[in-house]
């Protein structure tokens, strides 16, 4: 990203300092964010600012070289590491890095390049090599997994949720995935775009609701509520709740607008996990979470023990990534994608692989 | 009420239907939700419809008696009754009612007149006899304190939290007095008012804030995180996670821009819980939000159980409800109340007392 623009471009190599390995990007997702990002690139700066993040300083009259969702292959190291991983070992690391300098997100940093290009710099303390002979794509697929992950943890599922997943891109889909995982369900998954409602029957929604024709709580009502109870009836309701199974909505588009549909649609005492990253003023209806006393949890990122868990449930088979890969290309194509990525018809996850 | 109006007229008393009693009212607290009603009734209206709840109907053409924090005296019977409490007899009761034309809020319906009126029809099933020779003043406060004790509930405390109460009217007043009752502490208040300031103070809270000179977010920073953790490291702070104590925020006001402005200034992963109720529409920013993880817990009204036990902490001393009883008048003072109770100067509670 050079002047907000997207350039394809050669930099000098950059150099591992201490606790730092140089690596060579085998497969690099492009992230929804990365798009918010180069149309919004001085919000996100304010608002990382605003929430009080002094990691969050980037300089947009440098270069940035985006992609935070990779698996990499070692190629040498910087003085001040352990070397326990040979050279050649293929390797996901959190998309986070330290030195002297300070904290950095690898590719949202002017210091840290990020998988878009052909070499990064990774600390060794977070590498993790792939393991169980797991492939390549895959593995590049972790990062977005564990926001799935940490958004089904941030629910806190106590069991008997019916859980709704509103929006089937990489997130809704991650968290469909993550939801079937941890044995939550029926699952019902919400997208106006047949494709994805497909993908997301792949991972593991067991209900698919075209926002179009009906919606999901009605799906909700149907599984959740025993028959002949009455959710208009306050009293009714009241003397049945421990009969009617806990509504989950995990907002996974991150547009304005959406929490607010969710006030309206939810029923009463429904918790709401926002996992779509909105970043735009948004307006909602207070009241409508007062009367149905909602809960809302946003949720961000991942723990270091979360990502770690993602990559080992995904080689073991236990999390399954395929329906997501949708595309691969080279550095030349990552403008094109961007394109494509905006038009949820065809895509869900498209890996750059910068070596090609 | 009557065209949106509070005018002073003789009704005929209401009649007790099966399972009911005629009441005499003997206190009546004023609140806030009275005065928005007065305001806002349509949008109340709407809003209740909106929200799913039948019972929200009401109709403005007609007389309405406002009133739901009562304490009364036994003077009727109506048919099917068991009559196991003597006429004479102190009760409160949850300011709902039901009988054969369905459920309806006391206070809030026009089938069922309020406390601001010297005779009320309550249900027999839901009178709680005023216990432990309690004076029927602090009697009547139970339920705006039951409404305190229910957003403490909802924040689940789990111990080692630092609380901040942000708004100290009646309902933020009887969050502080809850909290304390919990054990949680220390407990920070803010508030423009020095009268409602003081107020907090003599229900227990330990820091009381000017929000025009400080924020509490910075009397929470000060008590909560331990000497050296720089917050604005997200490193450093992920590292001190555990040393640092949780904050839970209840918003005590009502208006619009409350949740955003606790959205800016709350820490990461703090706990929200919203128990003023805003009627407004209102303007959030997702994103603060999202990149501090917080959490909104909506919360309205209390469960039975949490009503009688409100009753019980009351009579026992636990709770203590003296400062906030500011006012008593008699149901002339009623429009004359309204006005002053606009201006937080002054008041937290007044009592009316029909029968004067």
């Amino acid at each position: 990203m050079r002047e907000r623009k997207l350039v394809i471009d050669t930099l000098p190599d950059p150099t591992p300092g201490a606790g730092q390995v140089l690596v060579k990007t085998l497969a690099c997702g492009i992230c929804g964010s990365d798009l918010h990002m180069l149309e919004h690139a001085d919000r996100m700066i304010a608002m990382g600012a605003r929430s009080g993040q002094s990691g969050a300083g980037m300089d947009l009259s440098r270069d940035l070289v985006m992609g935070h969702e990779f698996c990499a292959e070692i190629l040498d190291f910087g003085p001040d590491t352990a070397r326990s991983l040979a050279p050649g070992t293929r390797v996901c690391s959190m998309p986070i890095a330290f030195g002297p300098r300070g904290f950095g997100a690898v590719g949202y940093s002017n210091e840290y390049p990020g998988g878009y290009g052909e070499r990064m710099v990774l600390n060794e303390i977070l590498l993790l090599p792939v393991p169980n002979g797991l492939d390549t794509d895959r593995a590049a697929l972790t990062e977005p997994m564990a926001v799935g992950l940490h958004a089904v943890a941030k629910a806190c599922l106590a069991g008997g949720e019916v859980p709704i997943v509103i929006g089937c891109g990489p997130v809704g889909l991650a968290v469909v995935a993550c939801l079937r995982l941890a044995g939550a369900g029926p699952i019902i998954a919400a997208d106006f775009s047949p494709v994805r409602r497909k993908m997301a029957e792949h991972l593991g929604a067991d209900v698919v609701v075209d926002p179009a024709e009906s919606t999901p709580y009605a799906s909700w009502e149907r599984i959740a509520v025993p028959e002949g109870v009455d959710l208009q009836n306050p009293f009714a309701a009241m003397l049945a709740k421990d009969r009617i199974r806990p509504c989950v909505v995990f907002e996974c588009v991150g547009v304005p607008g959406l929490i607010q549909q969710i006030f309206q649609g939810a029923p009463r005492d429904a918790r709401v996990v926002v996992a779509g990253v909105c970043m735009e003023s948004d307006r909602i209806e207070p009241f409508l979470g007062i009367q149905k006393e909602l809960s809302v949890q946003f949720a961000l990122g991942y723990s270091p023990e979360e990502f770690a868990a993602t990559l080992q449930h995904i080689a073991c088979g236990r999390l399954d990534v395929d329906p997501l890969i949708t595309g691969k290309i080279g550095v030349d194509g990552v403008p094109g994608a961007f394109e494509e990525l905006r038009r949820p018809e065809r895509h869900a996850k498209i890996l750059v692989e910068p070596w090609r």
